[in-house]
Parts: C-alpha cells; sequence; structure tokens
C-alpha cells in the first residue's frame, strides 16, 4: 500500500511520524476524503478547492499547487489500484518544539492515502435512527480542521445508543450531522442550514442543491429548530462517504412513518445516476 | 533522549507512530504539561488527577494505573538527567481503520517526553503585551484536549502582534488565555473565572486560589467583563509554563501604567517561594 508523504510516494510501512508533529499535538491541521467510483476521484477540484481554503484559513501554505496535488492523487489511485474506495488527505503545520505559536519557516506536512470506502446499500434502502444532541463545537465549523473530538464524541454516543448519527441543535437550531450535512421536507420544500461558520459546506450538499436547481425542485439554505425537524415530512443526512441516506427516526420517534420517503428516494436516485 | 511510549522507555528515534492513530486524524486524545523543578515533577499528583479526569470525560481508560504513570515519568526525568524542563504527556484513543466512532476494544496510546522550559524571567519581572480576541471554542474548555487549533490561532495573532497572549472573550466576559488563565485585581480584590466548562482548571490557578485563603487575601471566582478587565487596576495570566506574568498592556491600552503592579509582584514573589 502506497501513501503520500509530502512530495513523496512512500510504501505505508516506511512511514514515519514525529511525535512533535503539530497535526498531533494540536490537532493543527486540515483534511478531506475524497470519494472514488470507477478509479475515478469523485468531484476532486470540489474537494481539492475546499481544502486549500480550508488551510488558507488557518494560514497553511501547502508547498504543492492544486494542480501538482491532484495529479498526485491520482497517481496513488493508480498505485493502489482502488476501483471503489476513497481518498484521505491531510496538511498539519509542521513539525517543531511544541509550542502553541509556530515559526512561519517550518514546512506543512502533507499526508495522503487510500481507504476501504462501501456503499452503504442498506442504510440508503431501509433508513437509519438517528439522535439529537447539543452542538457544543467551536464556531468555525466551515473549516474542516482536524479538532474533531466533538463529532467523535457524538457520533459513538450515536452508536451506542443503535443510532447511525447525531444531529446536532445549536440555540434550538438543527446544524449539521457529525460527518453529515441535515435536509428536511416539509410541505414539498427542502431546506438544509445556510453554509455559514455553523457548518462544514459539504460537497455532496452542494451537489444536491445544484441537482435540485436543475430538477426545478423547492428548496431553501435556511435554518430550522428542532421541532420543525421533529415534525418534517422527510429528512435525510448526506456526505461524501454516505451519500444520501433516508432518516426514518429521531430519538426514538418515527419520521415520515419509519421508512424512507418518496421524495428522499428520489433524491438518492438521481443522485446515485450522476455518480 | 527516552520517551515513554505506552508501557515501554525507548530512545526518541525508535517512535514510530502510525498515521490512524486517532490522535493524529481527530485529536481524539488528552494531554497535560508538568513542570520540573530541580529534577522534581511540581504538582504531579494534580496533573495526573486532572489527566485522568480529562480522559474519562471523553472515555478513555488508561492502561496504566495512575501511581505506575507517576513511577514511569519519575523514572523518564532521571534518564533524561532533568533538572529543570517539563514533561509532556498525551494519550490518544489509540490506533484503527478512519472512521469518527471507534470499537472500544482499541488500545489507548500513550506517549510522555521531557521538554525544555525556562522560566521567563523577564517576562515576569517587565510583565507582557496582551490581545483580546472572541473565545470560539468549543463548549468543554475544562476537558484538556489535543485540539488546541483556535487556541493555537489566537496565540499565534498576539505573536505576530507583538503581544505574548491573546485574551478570550465569551458574550462579553473574560474566560482565560489562549494557554493561560486570567486574574484582574480592583479595589483590593482579585477576580478569576469560575472553574467551568469555559475554561481550564489551571493547576497553577489552583494553587494560587489556595495561596490567597492561605494569605487572607480577598479573592472570588466569578465571570467578568471585558470593560471590567480594561479598567483592572493590575492584571495576571498564569499557567504551569509561565508561572505568574503580569499583564501590562491589553489591546495597546497599558494596565497599571504599563508596569506590573505591586500585588501582582507581590503574588509571583510568594508563588516563586512555593515552588
Amino acid at each position: 500500500m502506497k501513501v503520500i508523504i509530502n512530495e513523496d510516494l512512500v510504501n505505508r510501512k516506511d512511514v514515519n511520524l514525529e511525535i512533535e508533529d503539530r497535526g498531533y499535538q494540536f490537532g493543527d491541521g486540515v483534511y478531506e476524503v475524497i470519494r472514488i467510483y470507477e478509479s475515478v476521484p469523485y468531484t476532486l477540484d470540489e474537494h481539492i478547492e475546499r481544502f486549500y481554503r480550508s488551510a488558507y484559513e488557518i494560514s497553511i501554505s501547502p508547498q504543492l499547487k492544486k494542480e501538482e496535488l491532484k495529479k498526485k492523487l491520482i497517481r496513488l489511485i493508480q498505485e493502489n489500484q482502488v476501483i471503489n474506495g476513497g481518498i484521505y488527505v491531510q496538511i498539519t503545520r509542521g513539525i517543531a518544539p511544541r509550542k502553541h505559536h509556530y515559526d512561519k519557516s517550518i514546512s506543512p506536512q502533507l499526508l495522503a492515502y487510500t481507504l476501504p470506502l462501501n456503499q452503504l446499500k442498506k442504510e440508503q434502502k431501509e433508513g437509519v435512527a438517528t439522535l439529537t444532541g447539543e452542538d457544543l463545537r467551536w464556531l468555525r465549523c466551515d473549516i474542516k480542521s482536524l479538532n474533531l473530538l466533538y463529532n467523535v464524541m457524538m457520533k459513538q454516543k450515536a452508536y451506542e445508543n443503535g443510532a447511525f448519527e447525531s444531529i446536532l441543535i445549536r440555540d434550538g437550531y438543527v446544524t449539521e450531522g457529525t460527518s453529515s450535512n441535515v435536509f428536511m421536507i416539509k410541505d414539498q420544500v427542502i431546506y438544509t442550514h445556510p453554509a455559514n461558520h455553523l457548518i462544514l459546506d459539504g460537497i455532496t450538499r452542494r451537489e444536491l442543491l445544484n441537482l435540485f436547481k436543475q430538477k426545478g425542485w423547492n428548496y431553501e439554505e435556511s435554518a430550522f429548530l428542532k421541532e420543525e425537524l421533529m415534525s418534517a415530512d422527510e429528512v435525510f443526512i448526506t456526505s461524501t462517504t454516505t451519500e444520501v441516506i433516508p432518516v426514518v427516526s429521531i430519538d426514538g420517534l418515527h419520521i415520515s412513518n419509519g421508512v424512507p420517503g418518496s421524495v428522499t428516494k428520489e433524491i438518492l436516485k438521481a443522485f446515485t445516476q450522476r455518480i
């Protein structure tokens, strides 16, 4: 298995991380997960754009130019002979004796590798149970950073309670899932939280909004309350790894009678055709 | 240089971190920095207690018992022949194929090493400049986690503006610095933010509160507004690595006429005697 470390393609077993890599001590870095379908990275440009934007927002300047990184990721897919799966790519600020502030001359550390990702066909077909929980995260959720502890805690809480995802609520409003965006459908309108500092602007989210526009479906990027979510006609979550998954229960209460809604099924079908 | 990895004392150059250590990808872990004075770890018990508390709060169960860890850290100081300096110790959830949730059976990864820490005599004597900035962090700042990106960003902002620390403000109230607690003195009363979910309950902070109690000095653990901070008679910051440092300016405006205040100097002196 090959891995990209900075400019090099190396064997995974030869990788040697430093204990004072700031990614390991501060979560001082950003990342992306990119889907590979039939050996082709899906929406690669969008992911790379967002990756550089996240890096910029925390003042990390990747050494590679965007086009060079794309070429390397494609080479990685070929070397690892991945048909369907994913790429994980992250960049950290670099390696330096531990202190909070940093010298601008340190070299960012790039890591990329391929990982297995299966289509969640069962979940897509049958829908999933979810929980709600308070959104206690920082107020720059638009940055796809390595500071994921709260997301981890709430995803784990969902799993330990037999659910697939936690839907986060801030000041009464639904923001997003721990690793997904949340949509609800009410009276033939599709709603999702606007892409501001409170959520990550998901690539699948954006793809779907484009799809709705093309299809002429009514949608609104506006925040909605937990009570509105609970009484929605349909709810679904989206992400690069899950694509589109119907939500059939929240906190133990059924949504759309506990089966995937018809509009959600249509959206999933249209998205699947797109990919 | 020796390093502790899990139960073993190894040469630093032989350490080999895994790319899928959850500390590296999620900041999924907690840490402590412990001061070493004259080869003795200072307030070791308090740091170890807090370390296990932080781990507990995120559901990590260290394999070593507290007493075993203490023994290992003391052995580390001896092996590395440290007279004055510090110990960095962290524990991450473990190594597993990347996904947000985790299998409870994975083994936490412990890392500890010694690092140089000098007494900041100049800063303690002359005081430091600080900036204020909005506190955008998560709402579990009582957990000493590896999710330190915002602290990093704001500490860096301070340094790039010729200041030593950023003082964070949430909803108008002073919470703490990026790596320090903040105290102000007004009309002979010493104020600091209560130890709740909005700040880290610093060991030096606690030491000082005990000192104030012993000395019969008036103090209050109550939140104060940024405006109160700006018009304080004296301001100082505390932490394990900085001990007690007078703040002589905030956002370019002088505090206590731009020189360390007399009460702060007395506190620093009393703290120095204590260690």
